[in-house]
């Protein structure tokens, strides 16, 4: 669970509505019709911009925003370094059923106890470490088109209500009313756009960085067993890509 | 077909039409000077953003957003790799005449037949795929001419409105009506934009993505058969860049 | 003459124009001083953002989107085709006095009669076409300047208005006219920016990267024959970036 | 303490409630729901874009902004020079222990000293040095978020009050009162994006710059070192980046 | 004196005061307050972006737009063909003391008469073009920033004044020019953005852009001296940059 998106969105939502709260109520802020143009129209609208699965899965990769695992660089650098030493002393064989943190790692290991040379093991894992990105990116496409989307849908529906509001602008009393609904949609579609999708959006972005990072450092320390460089030279370099205090820990180890 | 643009599209004009109708029926929102303004005004000044040919060719393109022929990866691997198979026993005369999901896969395999070298397969084949790209690009650019020149059209619409409403402004009961007929065009011009063909541009970049990468696949596969690598190799490598999941059903068979 | 760029100003043009009459006339949309602003003060301003030199030339490049001079890949390579067998079978000096299509070329064939070998060749066009790049760009970055600066006066047009009419605001019933006119400065930025040159910077970035690709061919072409390759293979290798349609006609003859 | 940031923030800052004091004094522009709302509302949508640490950890970045360490390009390659001497004289070992000016240079020097030749001292201060700049990237990511969401907060928040104002409009007289209230929102965004974060982004943008710049300088410098170059080579190369005055100086020491 | 920079901005300015005096003079769109929170907070704001010597060195820089220094690129070319010969003839020391049209120039020949082969000679002249490059990056950031904050500072103020104004509207004959007083501040900051720095960035850049075409050519010059090419050669290349008509010239000669 990221406490820091979870802490994020309700405290961004509760500001809103707790001003709309205090400044008299829900209900004037909620309209059916709005609702259905600005949260279905986009909801069709975003589906029209993508094939079908990647449509319905980019919700299950929305969900990760919130509950990310975020693999830990320092144990992952701590147990190639171990395997670093295993395998200079056993043989690649000996690296066969060892326990890793992850099933990327799982999988380079796989590799190199499969007799795959450097080459072939850069080559495999770059590929899939590509078709991530790439997968990640459909995802973030469909995020950002509702955030594209949804501010459009806002304004589509205020004009509809202003155009409806203005051909009958007999009543002037309901004049206040009709553009207050008007712009119901406008506060929708901005609040789907940047509180909702919108920090979303640079979140997983976050995330995919973070991942290809780290699986780069996977594939570099595997390429360093590979060529069966020394553990302790395998840890400087490694090492060098991290933040000052975790270095220091890790050296003092 | 592609089922998630046409519910797409029919879904979004569906929940628009929905609140127009909702709101007192259709006729409020039809104008015939502002629907000539906007769709028509769009129309010649995108035709004067490209070649006559390419402003023809782009409405095809459009089409395909709806049909799209989307070929299958894992089809495609198979056949590759029982090619190579096929290739390695025979010699690549074997090749000739062997049917292939689709004309690229075909026109290369040609190649191989015709005694075409690694060096000389990737030259000709990326000189297609560059060229399928820029082809592409081409449409593309014009729906994102719609896009773009749609608003600014409506823009312009409604400031004709704005400029013929003020300058006869004595009848004040005539203001609400003509304000609404020149927000018209603004309504249009963001309709044409953002769920007309801001999702059909989406959508077209995604496939132009997905047949560059499928191309580029197969011309990774023939390359390989070329070089004359084993199957298992092969099969190996091309499903690399595949989803987990998939990756699994091609592993298993 | 391009076809597409006049119908389609005419048309969009048109269809603005008649949207005005059709609403009373033009004369509401007419205003001298409105016209030098948004006009003039554009023309000076997008002066001040160039080169003397490079502001003059913008215009002959600006009417080239009317008039462009299109060449023909088909014509190029059938006849760089015919060169190279000439060239193998007489040598580079019997291409001396050759017809040629276009002045590129003709400089190519000299530099291969002069006996330049494939580097300097190469070397020589490369530095050729990206001064042309380079000088197609800086008549686009006048028109780009115009599109940008256009609505920018159209709106420092309309606060002068605005704040001319609020200022002296006493007599309503003059308050709807002069917001018309104010109005009319931003309508004026409108056209100029998405009418008039919008299209026309997409057009003439089309014509460049058209005339870039077709002297990289002749380029490419010139090569081939610098290091002697067959006919057949430079018909092959130079088709492969045609559309289908064209590489059928041309493997026909 | 960098004095153009104080004084930039200050009179910025100064212009705004100076004109807002000289119309009628504060009160009219301070409404604790509407702070709340902008203020609040952005803080945590800004917390839901990035992970706690990166969160929590922008906050001293942001104060670096204003007290930043900026190291001296000429002091640094003066002391190369010198210690290039040293390790031509008396060998790497006799670079144990120098002063220099900072922690990479340090760093780099210790490198050098446990005998790391060329290729691992620049592969391990490349590391570092990318290390920093995504580590900076990230900060500035979160700063951005301020810029990108608070505007946005802001035309909620008037939304919202507009929405009430309008729904409510009977009290002709309240509704200026109100709109202006609804307009706070507004500018509260805009000068939380323009005048806090906006100019604080560019200025640890070029913060970031120009440690990168001196960071590669050390390494070039530490490089030249390391292949024995002589000092006054190495102080002609380094000189060539810094601007003519100072190179000056440098060559008239 | 760039004669372009001063009539277009002398024009541009004209137009729009010609417009303000024909609307009833000047005198409405003067407004101290006004003036101080636009030009000033601007002013402040955006030394804030920039470090002190940048900030301070950028009006030096904004003052170049005016008077800018052309070097010519006929000359140069006709001075290195004639070097060339120099060289070839008597050596590279004979070039000592000759004379040349600009510093960069003379520098690199300094560098030729050293000692320096071509290769010190890439190194050296490449650092300070890119040193020159990032200058002038700093000064334009600033220019940058003046266009982003002006409007930004025009905003706030006109939102400052229509808080006011709203909050104190029982006076309604007070409206109009009260609101005239708040939009001045937009009007202030379309100017600052659009008239004065818009297109005074885009001169800055263009003359950036020249200045590097023009030190790679001199680069690109001294290195054919330095290997020794014949000076018709060296003609040859380099006029193959210039405009078809300046070729032509130079041929002739």
């Amino acid at each position: 669970m990221d406490i820091a998106s979870l802490i994020g969105l309700i405290g961004a939502v509760g500001m809103i509505v707790g001003a709309m709260i205090s400044g008299g109520g829900l209900s004037p802020f909620i309209d059916v019709p709005s609702i259905l143009i600005v949260f279905g129209g986009t909801f069709f609208a975003v589906m029209y911009t993508a094939p079908l699965p990647v449509f319905l899965g980019s919700f299950g990769a929305m969900a990760k925003a919130f509950m990310p695992k975020m693999k830990k660089q320092k144990e992952m650098i701590e147990r190639i370094v171990e395997l670093s030493a295993v395998a200079r002393k056993d043989g690649m064989m000996a690296l066969e059923g060892q326990e890793v943190p992850d099933k990327f790692f799982e999988k380079g290991l796989q590799l190199l106890v499969d007799g795959a040379d450097e080459a072939k093991l850069t080559r495999q894992l770059r590929q899939e470490i590509s078709a991530m990105k790439s997968r990640h990116a459909q995802s973030q496409a469909v995020v950002k088109a509702w955030i594209d989307i949804g501010p459009a849908m806002g304004m589509i529906g205020t004009l509809i209500g202003l155009v409806l509001m203005l051909g009958n602008i007999e009543d002037a009393k309901a004049i206040g009313p009709a553009m207050a609904v008007a712009l119901l949609t406008t506060l929708y579609g901005a609040f789907l756009a940047n509180v909702l999708f919108g920090p979303m959006l640079t979140k997983m972005e976050g995330y995919t960085t973070y991942e290809v990072l780290y699986r780069e450092m996977v594939l570099e320390g595997l390429r360093n067993i590979a060529r069966g460089e020394s553990p302790r030279n395998i840890q400087e370099q490694m090492t060098a890509g991290l933040p000052p205090k975790v270095q220091a820990t890790l050296q003092a180890a």
